[in-house]
């Protein structure tokens, strides 16, 4: 087995999830994620948790959907099991990202509605997400198996600790700051942020962050005004979407345009209110990503990028008892911020051509 | 798919496992029953079931347990899914029937410890075990993958309905006998089943039958004396035995030996004092198991073959209060009665050279 698959689990096990003896801990396994699973399994064993594996095969997902009549139960034995779990550990990585393309929507909203107690059990508890590398998402980054690979322990075994510090400073400085401008060719974006608490998203379930890889810093903005383009091209509801052109007035979208997947992003917008208004600003410090590869897990963390997401606004961002903005969904829309452009926080400049302040080749003034 | 495939998901949720709308399962898939789990999912989606699927991995297992310092616990976790399921369906079929050869004994012993309430558990729901055909169980069997399929499908899909009518003939038999005799070269074994409850398995738990394959009718012998042969070779505790000879005296085995695996057969008896005792007489009775396949799951049931086991006794068997043969183990020993063979009850030749009393081509008179 590659050295770089155990690395992979003890950084799950121990930085992300912070295992425990005595744990009692899910492990899901994706269809393509065996090999990941049983050196997370060796890794379980040697810090004496307890585990139950679950299989999470779309392929059997779908299959049982497509059967379903429609008339979705909370399903009390597998609410059960993750009331009683401490810690649940997503291993992703299919045989085909599209193995559920043919589930209508409506079922898979029906069944989704009536398994949100048991998604919220599972919320509650120290969950992280992340990806064994398979030969389906190399295809879906339009890579080869191998460097796929490499991509991936790339972006997973970094140094997180030293990571976490250098993201502790932009949090600090978007903590105490009111106001942001993002400045590109073609966008001018101001937003608030005044009250808000930011998340450094270090790929520990200690910085509430439960992804790994992880390796950015977000908040919850408001108020914003002006114009952004999103140059990362990106695959949402199936469809292909790029160069994605927004205008906010008084926190709202109120004109849009796309180069590709216009109609895709118009439905975004109708969905509900709160579509039209933003749910993050994320800065993406990620240096281990280094291209798009058409998977939000890696893309939005990606080094000199920023990500807008529209609809529902994380509530660690929240002051206590605040609602932030709220939505059915939660689309994330990345820039590339490595050439022209700068990030202000209250008028001074925080990053520019994807250099922080604090980093060497850093070119000050407005 | 196979249509196959799909037959064998219909037979074990609607006759083996008899799910209803509603009903809480739990889908246990081995490593190499993902085809078999797909189909299963599909005919749990159109009964309404909820699902559950678990990945009964040997490699995690093994992983898991060899990484493990040996202190288990009961995992709550578990407990609460198993507590709240109604059924649970074991698809089994792995990738190599040796996959946790290297696991010691101990561990093995202290995982299953901490691990009793939470089988007990399963084993007080609706619970059906049956296996998917793989590579790795043709080869155990010394056959041909495609060889092997047809073999594990002329076994599964019968006319479970008229063979468990067939079964119920037999069971009366034993229900209203008292002392059994089995006869064949070297072999004249007589034991008592008076007061004892025959099981008709018929691969349903409406008939208190847990296996799919099943086939077998089954009871509790006791006072065994005499002497029997089991030409029928088999693994057991990774061992090959074959032409094992058994002398009881007072319902306990005096004297033994056996052409291969003699030790593991000494073994076995100085388990425990029920080691030495029968827990079981079983008549094989299902036809589409027409050969050895090294798997006991088939073996026991192939149509002219009679087993007894040494160890525990089945519940079902016992009148209500009556502790039966107690052991730690259970092992079963296979004998061939198509030929020179002859089965009585209180004298009356109910089986000979695997012919029964009600099957044309049955030769009456001892």
């Amino acid at each position: 087995m590659d050295d770089r698959i155990h690395e992979h689990a003890e950084t799950l096990v121990d930085w992300s999830a912070r295992i425990e003896p005595g744990d009692d801990v899910v492990l899901s396994v994706a269809e393509g994620a065996h090999d990941l699973a049983v050196a997370v399994a060796e890794a379980l064993g040697d810090r004496g948790a307890n585990v139950v594996t679950t299989y999470a095969s779309d392929e059997i997902s779908r299959a049982y959907l497509r059967a379903h009549a429609g008339d979705f139960e909370t399903p009390a034995h597998e609410l059960a099991l993750y009331e009683r779990a401490d810690s649940v550990l997503f291993l992703g990585g299919g045989r085909n990202t599209f193995a559920t393309a043919d589930v209508d929507g409506e079922t898979r909203q029906a069944a989704a509605r009536a398994n949100q107690p048991v998604k919220e059990a599972r919320m509650a508890t120290d969950w992280v997400s992340t990806v064994h590398p398979t030969r389906s998402l190399a295809q879906q980054a339009g890579m080869s198996y191998e460097a796929y690979q490499d991509f991936v322990y790339d972006a997973v075994l970094r140094d997180w600790e030293s990571l976490a510090e250098e993201m502790a400073e932009l949090k600090d400085v978007l903590d105490e700051g009111s106001d942001v401008r993002l400045v590109g060719e073609d966008t001018d974006l101001t937003m608030s942020i005044e009250g808000r608490t930011a998340v450094n998203s270090a790929a520990s379930v200690a910085y509430d962050s439960h992804n790994l890889p992880s390796g950015e810093v977000f908040t919850a903005p408001y108020a914003t005004e002006g114009e952004v383009v999103f140059d990362v091209p990106m695959t949402i509801s199936g469809a292909r979407v790029g160069g994605v052109w927004l205008r906010f007035e008084d926190g709202r979208v109120t004109d849009f345009s796309a180069e590709s997947g216009e109609e895709t992003i118009a439905d975004l917008l109708d969905t509900d209110e709160g579509a039209r208004r933003l749910g993050e600003l994320g800065i993406g410090m990620n240096r281990g990503i280094d291209r798009v590869t058409d998977n939000i897990l890696f893309d939005e963390k990606m080094g000199d990028t920023v990500h807008l997401a529209l609809g529902r606004a994380y509530d660690a961002c929240l002051p206590e008892g605040e609602a932030g903005n709220d939505s059915a969904v939660h689309v994330d829309l990345i820039t590339d911020v490595s050439e022209n452009s700068r990030l202000e926080v209250d008028g001074e400049v925080v990053q520019r051509n994807g250099r922080f302040r604090w980093e060497d080749g850093f070119e000050s003034g407005v």
